[in-house]
C-alpha cells in the first residue's frame, strides 16, 4: 500500500470514476443498479430444428459463464482454452498441483488436507456482487463468511511507533478518538456558528464525544473500545495510551490499512466459496453440456461473413473451427499475437489494454501462530515490500494453516519479487514477516509465489488503460466486431473482480440478443436445473 | 439502542470504568492483560489416597468450568442444577425444545433442520475471549465466523430520513465524509495553527480527504465508497446522494448503528460455535466423569467447619449434601431466597446485584429474503421496541433461516415486551419488521420469544450494581466466605459474557489454590485429555 498515491489505489480498485463524457445513465442503457439485479440475461432461445453454433476463446469465469448461458438457450458450445486447466485466474492450488510460472513452475508441497489451500487469484465475494452469488446459488457452490478485516491483526510502518506493529484496533480507534477530539475543539471555538445553530453545534460536540470516546471535557485519553492493558474480566479496564496526533498522521496507516475495510469491494462480511474459490469453476464445469477443450491456444480469429473462423494449437498441430458466433475471453494484451481481421481501430482499442502486476506468496505454516494471538482472519499491512499478510478464517483452530505472506499490486515492488528466484521470494517474505510477528520464519513449512505477470497464458492481471486510450476505446470493446464479441473483465468496468467479468459475459449476451432481434431482459434469478 | 443514554449503554456492554478507589494493576494482583493469557489456572492436584470433593451449584459455563478444572486435578464434584437442562444462560433451541418461561412455557416449531437454530444467550465470541477460545478449542468445538456487522444492512429511524430504512454503509461512509469535511474546513481556516505546524496541518487535511473520500477541495459529495446508483460493473458508478450534516446530526444512528463495530467485544471477526453456541455446553459434558444432577433445586447453604453442606429439593424430595467446597454459581439475586449462614456484609453484597433485561425474538423465514437484498449476516437497527434484526451468517442460500426479530436491552422496552401475549409479542416484532423489509410478515413461519427477566432459575440477565455498592461489596464476593466461593459473570467485571463466567472460576480457583497452599499458577494452554 505504502508508495502507492491514493489516485492510484482507487483505480486499482476500480472505485475511480473517469472521463463525464462517457457517463450516462445506467437506465438509459438498459442496464440495472445493483440492487434492482434479477438474474442473468436471457438468450433468444434457438428455433426448432436450428442449433446455432458459438465458440467461446478461453475458460475464464467470463467464458464459462458465457458458455452456460448459450447452452440453456439452445447453442451448440465449443471452449477453446490454452492452459491444461480451465479456470484463468481462479486458481485455486492443493498438494501436487502446478503453479504454471513461466520460467518457474512451481508443484505446491502442502500436506495433503482439505483445509490447507491456497486461493492465488480471487478470495473474496462482496454482498452485492449479485451475478456471481447468483451462479455460487444456482451452482450450488457453498459459501462461507471470510474475515477480510480484523481489528486484532496489525498495521506496521518502519517508520512510524519506532516500527513496533500496532493492532489495528488501536490505531482505527485512535484515528477517531484523535479526529473527534479536533472538531470538538473546533466547534467549542465557535469553528462552525456560521454553518450551524447552537443546538447543532452542541449536538456536533456530542457527536464527536460519542465518536471518539473522549472525555467529557472534549479530550481523547485513550479508549477501551480498543482493548486495556489490564485484564478487564476481572478489574477494571485501563486503556492504552494513544498515539499521538503527529505520530499518526506521519504515518502510513490512514492511507493504507485505514482504508481496508472502507471501500465498497471489502465491505464487510465478505464471502468465500468453502474448500477453496475454485468451487466456481467446478460448478460451471459440473452444468456445463461440453467441456472445455483444454490445451488448446488460439492462434487467429476471422470474421467470416456468416460466422467466425478460429484456428488453435494442440500438441503442436493446428484446427480451424467455425462457429456462428465468438466470444472472445483472452487476455487483450495477447491480442496482438492473434493473428486476425479486425478493424484497425478495434486492434488499436486491444492493444491499449495493459496488464496489472499482482504477486502473492503463501506459506504452509506448521501451527496456526495467529490464533493464540488473538487473529483468526483478516489481513495485517506493513510498510515492508510483502504489503499484506492474510490469516485463513475458515478452519479455525486446526492445526496447520495457510498464510498469505505478500500481496502487492504495485508494479515497481512486484516487478522486483517477479526478478527473483524462488528461494530468495520465500526469503524476503520471511524477513517481513518477522517484522509483525516476531518467530514467523519457524512456522514456515514450505511456500509458493505467485507473480500473476509471469503466470503462463496470463502474464498480467487486470484491465489499465490510459483516461485518453478508456475514452477512445471502452466504448467500442464493449459492442461486438461483426460476429465476434470481447468478453472478460477487461471489457467491464470493473476489471479484478469476477463479478466484472461475469458482466462482461451479461453485456455481451444483451449484444447477441439484439442481434437476433430479441427483446433484452434480464431473467428471474432462475436456477440451474 | 434508542431511548438510552451512552453512559447506560457503554454499562451494558460492560466497558464502563467505575471508581477508581478501586482501580489497581492487573500485575498487582497476578492477573494477566489478555494477551498474556496461557491457560486455565492449575488447581492444586489432590494428594494420594485423598480425594477432596466440591459441589458445584449451577451447571452454567462458570459452574462447568469449574468442574472440569477441579476434576482435572482429582476432586469428585457434584454439579446440582435447578434446571431441566444444563447450561444456564447458554442456550440454543431447535426443533421441539422447550423455552421455559415462567407463565408461557414455549415449544420451538423451527423445522427439523440442522441450520434452523437459535442461540437464545450468547451468540458470539471475540477473538480476544482467550478462556472461551481455549475451551472451544480443548473440548473440540468447531467454530466460524460469524458476520456480526454488515455494511449492506440497514439503519432505520421513525424520525430520521422520513423513516425510510438506509444502508449502513451509505450511514456509516457520510458520516465519516461529513466529519472529514468539517475537519478540513477548520484546518484550512488555520483553526489548527496553534497546535499543529504548517506541514501537519496540511497532512492534516490531506488526511480528512484520505478519511471521507472528499473532492480536492475538501467538499464531501457522497462517495463511491458507499455503492453506486448505477451499474458499476458495466458504467461508471454515481455516489448515492450524501446525507445532510443536520439531519445526521438528528438521527439516533451515531449513538446506536455506528457504535455497533466499534466496542470491543464486537471487534471483528466474532466467531461462533458450528451449529449453536451450546456445543460449548456439550463440550464441557463430553470431557466432566460426573454429568450435572438435574432438576436439583438449591434451598440451603450452609458453610460448617470442615466444609459446606447444601440442600436441595429434586422432585418434591429434600437431599443434603457435603463437600469440602463449594462453588455457587446461581445467580445471585436467588441468593435471598436460599437459607444460609454467611455474614450480613456478604449476604447484603450478594443482595445488591440487580438483574437486566435482556429480551429477544426469533422467527423461522421461510425464505432467506435479506440475501436477495445483499445481507449475509450482521445487524440492521431501527428505532422500534425490536431495536435490532441480525441475519444469519451460516449456511448460506439455504432455503430457510432464523432471523433474530428483537433484541432489546432497554429495561423498559424489554419490560413492555414481557408483559405481552405471545402472540402479541410476534405480532409487534413483525411490524417493526416491515419497516426495515417491506413484505417482512409474509416469510414469517412461526416465532419464539425470549424474554430472560422471566426465564425460569434466571429471571434475568447481567450483573447490575450501581456504583456505590460495587464500591462497597464487589471485592468482598471475589473472596470467598469459609469455603463457599461465589462464581459465574456475576462476580467478574465483564458480567453479559461467558468469558466473564470463565474468568470467575478462574479466579475462584486461584483463592482455592491459596486455601490449599500452592503457587497461584496458569497451566500451560493445556488440552483435555
Ligand atoms: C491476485 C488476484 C486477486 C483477485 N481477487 C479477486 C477477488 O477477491 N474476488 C474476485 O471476484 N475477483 C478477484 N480477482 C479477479 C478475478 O480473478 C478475475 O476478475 C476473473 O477471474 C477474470 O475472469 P476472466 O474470465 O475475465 O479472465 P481470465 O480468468 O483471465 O480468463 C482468460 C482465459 O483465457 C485463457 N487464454 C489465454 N490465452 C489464450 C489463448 N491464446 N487461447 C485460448 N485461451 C487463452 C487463459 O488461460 C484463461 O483461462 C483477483 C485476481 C487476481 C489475479
Ligand atoms: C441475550 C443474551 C445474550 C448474550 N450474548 C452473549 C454473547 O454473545 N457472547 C457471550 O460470550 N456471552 C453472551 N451472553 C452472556 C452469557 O450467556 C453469560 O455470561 C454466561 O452464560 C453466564 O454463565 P454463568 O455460569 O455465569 O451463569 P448462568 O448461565 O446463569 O448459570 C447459572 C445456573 O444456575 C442455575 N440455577 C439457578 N438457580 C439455581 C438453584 N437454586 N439451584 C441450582 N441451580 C440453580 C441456573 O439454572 C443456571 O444453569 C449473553 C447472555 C444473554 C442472556
Amino acid at each position: 500500500m505504502l508508495n502507492i498515491t491514493r489516485r492510484q489505489f482507487l483505480s486499482y480498485v476500480g472505485a475511480a470514476g473517469g472521463s463525464s463524457a462517457l457517463l450516462k445513465t445506467s437506465l438509459a442503457m438498459g442496464l440495472m443498479p445493483d440492487d434492482r439485479y434479477s438474474g442473468p440475461v436471457k438468450v433468444k432461445p434457438a428455433s426448432k430444428g436450428n442449433k446455432p453454433t458459438a465458440l467461446i476463446l478461453g475458460a475464464g469465469i467470463a467464458g464459462l459463464s458465457t458458455a452456460l448461458e448459450l447452452e440453456r438457450a439452445g447453442f451448440d458450445c465449443t471452449i477453446l482454452e490454452a492452459s491444461f486447466r480451465p479456470g484463468g485466474r481462479n486458481l485455486t492450488v492443493r498438494n501436487g498441483d502446478k503453479i504454471d510460472e513461466m520460467g518457474n513452475p512451481q508443484i505446491c508441497n502442502f500436506d495433503q488436507q482439505d483445509n490447507l489451500f491456497f486461493n492465488c487469484g480471487p478470495a473474496r465475494i462482496p454482498g452485492h456482487h449479485r451475478r456471481l452469488l447468483h451462479y455460487c446459488r444456482a451452482l450450488n457452490v457453498p459459501l462461507q463468511i471470510k474475515a477480510n478485516s480484523s481489528k486484532m491483526a496489525y498495521f506496521h510502518d518502519d517508520k512510524s511507533l519506532g516500527g513496533k506493529p500496532k493492532r489495528i484496533i488501536e490505531y482505527h480507534t485512535d484515528v477517531r478518538g484523535l479526529m473527534s477530539e479536533l472538531l470538538w475543539k473546533s466547534a467549542d471555538s465557535n469553528q462552525f456558528d456560521q454553518l450551524l445553530s447552537e443546538e447543532d453545534v452542541s449536538k456536533l460536540m456530542k457527536f464527536s464525544q460519542t465518536f471518539g470516546d473522549l472525555t467529557e471535557n472534549g479530550k481523547y485519553i485513550g479508549s477501551n473500545r480498543a482493548g486495556s492493558t489490564t485484564d478487564r474480566m476481572l478489574d477494571f479496564p485501563k486503556p492504552h495510551a494513544p498515539i499521538e496526533l503527529k505520530e499518526m498522521l506521519d504515518s502510513s496507516f490512514w492511507y493504507g490499512g485505514l482504508l481496508g475495510a472502507e471501500l465498497y469491494d471489502w465491505c464487510e462480511p465478505l464471502m468465500e466459496p468453502i474448500g477453496g474459490m475454485d468451487a466456481v469453476v467446478k460448478g460451471f464445469l459440473k452444468y456445463l453440456k461440453t467441456p472445455p477443450v483444454l490445451n488448446a491456444q488460439v492462434k487467429k480469429i476471422y470474421n467470416r461473413d456468416k460466422g467466425v473462423e478460429v484456428t488453435y494449437e494442440q500438441g503442436g498441430k493446428f484446427h480451424t473451427v467455425q462457429a456462428d458466433y465468438c466470444f472472445n475471453n483472452i487476455p487483450a494484451y495477447f491480442m496482438a499475437g492473434i493473428e486476425n481481421n479486425f478493424s484497425a481501430m478495434y486492434q488499436s482499442g486491444l492493444d491499449s489494454i495493459k496488464r496489472g502486476h499482482l504477486f502473492k506468496i503463501a506459506y504452509q505454516m506448521k501451527e496456526r501462530f495467529w490464533e493464540r494471538d488473538g487473529i483468526f482472519g483478516g489481513i495485517s499491512y506493513t510498510s515492508d515490500p510483502i504489503n499484506q499478510l492474510w490469516y485463513p478464517s475458515h478452519d479455525i483452530h486446526a492445526q496447520k494453516g495457510i498464510l498469505l505472506g505478500a500481496y502487492t499490486w504495485d508494479p515497481k515492488v512486484s516487478a522486483k519479487f517477479e526478478a527473483m528466484s524462488q528461494q530468495e521470494r520465500l526469503k524476503a517474505g520471511a524477513i517481513s514477516g518477522e517484522k509483525i510477528h516476531p518467530g514467523y520464519s519457524k512456522y514456515i513449512e514450505n511456500g509458493i509465489t505467485i507473480p500473476w505477470a509471469r503466470m503462463n497464458h496470463q502474464m498480467g492481471c487486470g484491465m489499465q488503460m490510459s483516461e485518453g486510450d478508456f475514452e477512445k476505446y471502452y466504448h467500442l470493446l464493449q459492442e461486438p466486431e461483426g460476429r465476434h464479441f470481447m468478453i472478460g473483465d477487461q471489457i467491464s468496468h470493473h476489471s479484478g473482480w469476477q463479478e466484472g467479468a461475469l458482466a462482461s459475459s451479461e453485456q455481451a449476451l444483451q449484444q447477441l440478443n439484439k442481434l437476433l432481434g430479441a427483446n433484452i431482459n434480464h431473467g428471474e434469478a432462475s436456477h440451474v436445473s
